[in-house]
């Protein structure tokens, strides 16, 4: 065992390719063994493993910075940077997480968790280095898929301007998560299969300029683009080759100005199963080793639920069209791109524009539903208030993965979205509490004529407690009315509010119970109608406190005297951990419901 | 004059070349004499003239789309299509809008005044035609300033990568509002003074192979960029030639796919003053016709205090690096590009990317003070949220224009800051009532170790009521205090209540005023104390209720049994006038104020 005795990234430098081959296939032993187990990026890992150890062969990242772009591929990086063996531990509570943080290791030059920021990192590293006057290497690796994000392009546009030194690794695996889209794409896909220009020149030798025009294409055209952005373009380089990658990162060491450095990988390279389905293993839940099969029992979530209705409305409604930012498996778009291909499009990472083009869909008479994770959605807030909101366009927005998110750590909470929608004239925000509530939702949603959002959890989505036919916009459901208390609650943590209903009938207390469904607008009359009943109310929503559903009922309720309480998350970003037992850890669940309710009633009683 | 019989684009077609010039000619005169008197964006507007009224000629926009980028520059459009008469009432209350809206007229594809998104509503307009199988063209035009912003990448990539025919028509002048940035204007640069490939082909004749090595660097290097996107280049095309630009249309009308003509303009064309200093007509305040000289009373804005105060600290602290988008002369970060031109960076309009830029330079032990309007900012919520607060990272935001914004309307109020600010964890958000205060806070922001913003508007800045020399972290100012009602103010609407202060002592009111000065974290202590004096709070803030500061002291208080009202936009998007007349209409005023609190105390006493 090689890996055994790599404690930094120093023990690398000092070993033979051979060695490094071996470690190559320990490391990918390592990722799939606990990616198993704990879930995490499979496929993107497995790809950048030569890759990684290349750079650290030929870098020195206690000094120079490696920006991971997005970087759920910083497994390796992670082993050899002295985390081999909390390794052990990815994804879970309290262990070390499934991307980049400078909190965990000095060798992590930047937290990450969304695409496209790499570059724009690098402009910053590269300009403190000028003006501090040192010269350690920036080095920014970024996937193809990132590459089709805008704030890509606006660090790239900056860092080909300003000239300075940088190295753009590109790690084009052709992939993003699903398959990539865009121009962008396609014209990489000439460039990975195109011979590089030093070869070709070589090739052509001394009648260089006459074989020049038939050449053209090959020569020019494919590294044409980033040298046009003022960098100097090599590649491709075999991604799985050892001496070839370190090779040309000596060279590009030495190199001045701007550098992109194409490497091409396969991703889920070096294990069968996820080498042939690559996406299945981009985000994996933990699987079976040896049949790749998910050890989590099946389950319907609300995506699934999200992901079917809408193809069934669809066959209804010739209006209805999907939007998504590169995301067709995570948010079930892919049900109708297969069913209906033409109406599904995947503008790729870029959120900002799948909102604004969703809005001139809907000002062309379709109903567009644009289906983001409440994480990633935050990229368009102009967009939502400047190219949906002011015209009052009827977008339908399917805000998934929104509240605590299982796994993925602080950079992916989707906890701010109702906060920061309901500031937003015109819209409506529902959360449906469960699978029959989203279907009459997106129902309500289809017939409306202004933007609606519906957020909702990466969860299980209950069958349905209620089954209420008639959904209206701005009303609420009132289970049971309460003389002491009335607990409000704004989606699945309904079902919380309702064991706690159970504790509470068992011990005497009259407790109501209102699910709010619409945090805007708010069901005004019946929440006020309850809560004079009680004069005590307590909310609950798995969302940021400030800003959020609660804290606006209780400004609102504040006005009749009555006392509001909030269970909300209090201005911090939630860490990495299970859903289920995060929300235990804030206090959104029904043990703490209980307990918040039986203070707030004996301290009045 | 032939401007006095076009009342809409048909008769435009019906004109002659030579009509067509005189007609120019007038429509210039028109633009300089309203905008002289109203104020707007004068050089954009000369500088595409002749390029809207040969779109007008050629393309039927009655049917076809014209969307605008920014729409800043759709003068010309609004005078020709029906608005010629109501073109006096430009950026004035109840007036005509400075920017596209179609609730103005059905000629206006879209609404705009945020950069760059006129290539993802093109998007969304090229899929809805082919979804309703009709053929209308699909025009984006989009200047080379809007071009810098990642989300018009990210509309290019997708339209390259569709395949579907539309035109984006590129107005390149070399500018964006001050001098353009990045690679990509350098690249249009080289463009702009190269020969189209069809000229030369003509020009190389029978021998094109053989002189095609000699001429390839000005054949192919300039225009493969657009075409590696998918799009055929046509151009450069003189943007002042009506003959050139009318065949060009034509040509490219009948051609399919997508299509990116490149139009060289003139910011400024054919007024002397504007042509010489295009940015300082960019858009301008009402001036003089002969001498261009600014009609408005010289008078020191927020903006200048910080420009200044800016050069004071980065003399003095070297960690100081000011960044802008776009923005240098808005911002008066152009002081600082004056005084220390490598500490001064300027991003294109690409906020996303000015604000992680930032974070990795204040990583680096850098304090960066990202200046960026308010409204600008909301394309940046996700990088301030992953990028500067999961880190804490001690970013400092310069946020200009906050609040209501004369003149410019809906695109571009800024009244949403406090709200977005508020919910994300680890910000400092803080607004100075005047000018000694916004002197201090910077101070105060330089010397802290976390995110703080600074909120003030487009306003004069007061030269200082009060000068409390040691400004704190989450400790506001009181001024007075009250038995029967206590004021808490954010930022300079202080002086609003200041006024309204008066009339309460002269009719014996007993009322206090507490200038807040930060929003987060807001002063408990002292805010608590005043209202459980007074029992009774009226807040006041230029900024939107839900979510704001107010809403959020509210729902503090509320538990302490104090009643709270609140002043501020009350969930709509303000409107187009001058700020002044706004904050009145709104109710953010010294009269509102009186009246509100007199209601308050009376009702109670």
């Amino acid at each position: 065992m090689i890996l055994e005795n790599i404690n930094s990234p120093k023990d690398v430098k000092s070993l033979r390719i051979n060695e490094l081959k071996e470690l190559s296939e320990e490391i990918r032993e390592l990722i799939i063994d606990v990616v198993s187990k704990n879930g995490g990026h499979l496929s993107s890992n497995l790809g950048v493993v030569e890759l990684t150890l290349a750079l650290h062969y030929v870098f020195d990242f206690s000094r120079d910075k490696l920006i991971f772009d997005v970087s759920h591929q910083a497994y390796t990086h992670k082993i050899i940077t002295g985390r081999k063996d909390s390794f052990q531990t990815l994804r879970t509570f309290e262990g070390i997480s499934g991307y980049a943080n400078p909190l965990e290791s000095p060798y992590d030059a930047f937290i990450a968790g969304h695409a496209s920021t790499s570059l724009a990192l690098a402009l910053g590293f590269v300009i403190a280095r000028k003006l501090k006057n040192e010269d350690y290497d920036v080095v920014a690796l970024i996937g193809d898929g990132a590459l089709t994000g805008g704030e890509a392009y606006e660090g790239l546009n900056n860092l080909g301007h300003l000239g300075e030194k940088v190295i753009i690794v590109l790690n084009d695996n052709g992939m993003s998560i699903s398959r990539n889209v865009g121009a962008i794409s396609k014209y990489l896909a000439r460039l990975r299969t195109s011979k590089s220009y030093v070869m070709l020149k070589k090739m052509l030798g001394k009648n260089f300029a006459r074989k020049f025009k038939l050449a053209l294409k090959e020569l020019l055209l494919p590294n044409i683009l980033f040298e046009e952005f003022g960098f100097t373009y090599i590649g491709p380089v075999e991604g799985h080759d050892l001496t070839e990658l370190i090779d040309t990162f000596e060279r590009v060491k030495n190199l001045n100005g701007p550098v992109v450095v194409h490497v091409v990988t396969k991703k889920g390279y070096g294990y069968k199963l996820s080498e042939e389905k690559p996406d299945k293993f981009h985000s994996a839940e933990p699987f079976d080793f040896e049949n790749g099969k998910g050890v989590s029992k099946d389950h319907v979530t609300f995506s699934d639920v999200f992901g079917k209705t809408l193809v069934e409305l669809a066959e209804k409604d010739k209006r209805i069209v999907a939007i998504t930012a590169a995301m067709p498996d995570g948010t079930k778009t892919s049900y109708i791109r297969e069913r209906f291909p033409e109406r599904f499009i995947d503008v790729g990472i870029a959120e900002q524009c799948a909102v604004t083009t969703g809005a001139s869909l809907a000002k062309e008479g379709f109903k567009p539903f644009v289906a983001i994770y409440s994480t990633f959605l935050q990229r368009a807030l102009d967009q939502l208030i400047h190219d949906v909101s002011i015209l009052s366009l009827p977008v339908v927005f399917a805000i998934d993965r929104a509240g605590i998110v299982s796994d993925d750590g602080p950079t992916h909470q989707g906890i701010f979205d109702i906060a920061y929608l309901s500031m937003i004239p015109n819209f409506v925000i529902a959360a449906p509490k469960d699978a029959f509530e989203l279907k009459g939702l997106m129902s309500l949603a289809l017939d409306s004529d202004v933007p609606f959002a519906l957020r909702y959890p990466k969860d299980i989505a209950q069958d349905g407690f209620s089954k209420r036919f008639f959904l209206e916009i701005g009303k609420g459901e009132i289970i049971k009315s309460g003389t002491e208390l009335t607990i409000v609650t704004l989606g699945p943590v309904f079902y919380e509010a309702l064991k706690a209903l159970e504790y509470f009938e068992k011990s005497g207390y009259s407790v109501g119970l209102i699910n709010a469904i619409f945090a805007k607008p708010f069901d005004k009359e019946l929440i006020l109608k309850e809560a004079l009943r009680s004069k005590r109310v307590l909310t609950v929503e798995d969302g940021i406190k400030r800003g959020g559903f609660g804290e606006n009922l209780k400004a609102y309720l504040s006005d009749f005297g009555v006392e509001v309480t909030n269970i909300a998350i209090d201005d911090f970003m939630p860490e990495q951990g299970k859903r289920e037992d995060l929300l235990k850890k804030y206090g959104i669940s029904s043990e703490n419901i209980v307990k918040v309710g039986v203070r707030l009633i004996e301290k009045k009683a």
